[in-house]
């Protein structure tokens, strides 16, 4: 049996969570992998508050550098969150030689290159499963079951947030300010709701998967991003009738070696797995040229669920360290290149939902077919037209000639 | 660039798939990894037949043990099939220390014990992803990303013919003969198709997954197994009336430290996201204790699909050479423990779907009542019954009075 120490920045909802899952399952995974964790230390400004979870005396400290100096500790693990003192910590660690885990999607999407060379550079690694998807243990799949593959696209729901206020607005018909604000007061939306409800944390968690796709860090320009704010009943209501729901969809695709981002609320058909994913799980459909497709679903979040993305990691560090592995693969496949082509938001190529609250439909199907968007149904009874494929730039040429219109992105994954 | 020359024994169709992935894919797989991947020989008693693959003189052997015995072969990839010749390829392979990929589920299921034994008493390792549900990387996710976990439950869709089979008969409402007759012709069932359809397949891999999900050699006669042979267009039909669809599904559980395994043809929601598994695909559900729900989907067959699991399992192998890792976690997951408790089949506790040709139904619900079984909901019109949860052996006490009723597990997993 090998015995690895682990130092915790962090010990709020994750990082108690992380240390429940070791408490409970320790033994089971010593047994698993012949590897022992033990938590050595955990800093946090708040060593006092009580997480629910007993720790010996000792453990808890104030002071993270000195977790990151401890010689004993072997792993350190970056729960803090946002992207100024995490980074600092993270790259401490790295200097070090340390392998560093992290949930921290927005760290990457803002410093992932500046981390993964620095972690390249001291042989050491970064891991990151619970960035993405919680504990669906996506990233190593595409990583490591998929490494054969070339990526053709990505399909994720992301967000578990908005997921849970898309599928409650389409169950109680209420509107979207109302079950915002009852999420927040459950605690499954933050205060203020913006990174969430506003497509950025899908935005950070889509680089992340694409910059392992194909093989660089993306930046967050890459990504348009739209949000579901103020999305209206009625939207929901009329993708319903015509056989859809609406889901905060993260696209990404391969065009001929440039890559297609983008995140956006958008139409999926009833009769597509994707549109079965309710409340506030996530799910990621990835395809690759030679296993087709695949899809991975889970909890998107949580304290236990992305507790246990971060324990897998834990493991897959603490083996990469006994096995003088030097740099791990979470970071050679994100360095393979030093840029990506990225596919022009207005190329993008997509069907729309449009809804029109004023205008005379015949009007707006002209302005439609004078920019050379085929129209593919009109449904007078919600005035509505759905189109067939064109592109982001034709769009937005027609909805500026077509006033207050309502357009959302329909998909049929064809 | 590290390389590792691989020999493959059996070029059939997931030998084939396996050679075309890497010659697509070896540069990016070199460029993710660092590892570069030779096909050094193809062992196949037929090496004459087009495979639509060219291969450079030389490769193709018809003597596998010279493939095994070549000191210059990293790894060996047994794919020819049968639980005799490949044991006994898969054995010499590995007591020479060289790691071992498979696909072949009945070689495991049979002879499991002995090969990961092996493995570990010549510190080498045995890697079969491709064994359980094709291209997707399912094993791997429930071994690395969910070590945390102890694993609660499992279902799984596992055989792809099953599965296009009840497809088919549910969307075109035909009979099972003339469908798998067809399916026959297509090439997607095997002649004869008695793995498939009786269930043993689907047993075999089950046994794959308790085996990795409760740490030991699980034997065949630990999983009772029904397949969908002769299942009636009716229950089809009726299953459908009543809001759900029939597909064969494993069952795994953790019954406070008892292993609960089974397969049977079973009546799943159609609001379950299982339901939506359809045509060839597979899919597994995951349940950790910390984790929660978890779902992996892909092609459960094929020959590239397949083949991309194979290969997955290739660059572990060859990581995991390179860094002299000796026995791997896929090894030492499989032989934590020398036997496990198996809930006895009688025990198994479940909901029933009862159909009476000719029975009168309140006779039959007062024989079922007589053995402790409640009752759900009388569909006249069908003349069928939903039972509430009873154990198997009620089930078969009531049946043996019930002459030719027809039963199947409907699971509502709550």
């Amino acid at each position: 049996m090998k015995e690895i120490r682990i130092g915790i920045l962090g010990f709020g909802t994750v990082g108690a969570g992380v240390v429940e899952g070791i408490q409970k399952n320790g033994t089971l995974m010593a047994g698993r992998t012949g590897i022992h964790l033990v938590v050595e230390k955990i800093a946090d400004l708040d060593i006092t508050t009580d997480r629910g979870i007993a720790v010996p005396d000792g453990v808890l400290t104030t002071d993270a550098m000195s977790v990151i100096n401890d010689p004993s500790i072997d792993v350190i693990v970056e729960l803090v969150g946002g992207t100024t003192i995490a980074r600092t910590f993270t790259l401490e660690a790295l200097k070090l030689g340390k392998p560093v885990i992290t949930a921290n999607k927005a760290l990457l999407a803002d410093h992932g290159e500046e981390i993964y060379k620095t972690a390249r550079e001291h042989h050491t690694g970064i891991y990151y499963e619970a960035a993405v998807g919680g504990g669906i243990p996506v990233l190593r799949s595409q990583r490591d079951g998929l490494v054969g593959n070339r990526i053709e696209s990505i399909y994720g729901i992301l967000n578990g947030t908005c997921n849970y206020i898309l599928t409650r607005m389409e169950r109680e018909g209420l509107p979207f300010d109302s079950i915002l604000a009852d999420a927040q007061a459950l605690g499954y939306a933050e205060t203020p709701p913006d990174l969430d409800i506003d497509g950025i944390d899908t935005a950070h968690k889509a680089v992340v998967l694409a910059s392992m796709a194909y093989g660089a860090p993306v930046p967050m320009e890459a990504c348009p991003a739209k949000g579901i704010r103020g999305l209206a009943e009625s939207e929901i209501e009329n993708a319903d009738a015509l056989g859809y729901r609406i889901k905060l969809l993260a696209i990404i695709k391969d065009n001929a070696g440039e890559v297609e981002l983008s995140v956006e609320p958008t139409l999926v058909p009833k009769t597509h797995m994707i549109s079965s994913v309710s409340d506030s799980f996530n799910a990621v459909f990835v395809k690759g040229d030679i296993v087709d497709d695949t899809m991975y679903y889970g909890r998107g979040a949580g304290r236990l669920p992305t507790g246990s993305a971060v324990i897998g990691d834990i493991m897959e560090a603490a083996a990469d360290k006994l096995h003088n592995v030097g740099t791990p693969v979470s970071v050679t496949m994100m360095l393979q290149r030093d840029t990506l082509d990225y596919y022009p938001e207005g190329n993008i190529e997509k069907r729309c939902y449009l809804r029109f609250p004023q205008a005379n439909l015949k009007a707006a199907a002209e302005v439609l077919e004078k920019h050379g968007i085929g129209i593919a149904s009109v449904e007078e009874s919600f005035s509505v037209i759905l189109t067939q494929r064109a592109k982001e730039s034709a769009f937005v040429a027609a909805m500026a000639e077509l006033g207050d219109a309502i357009r959302l992105r329909l998909e049929d994954f064809e």
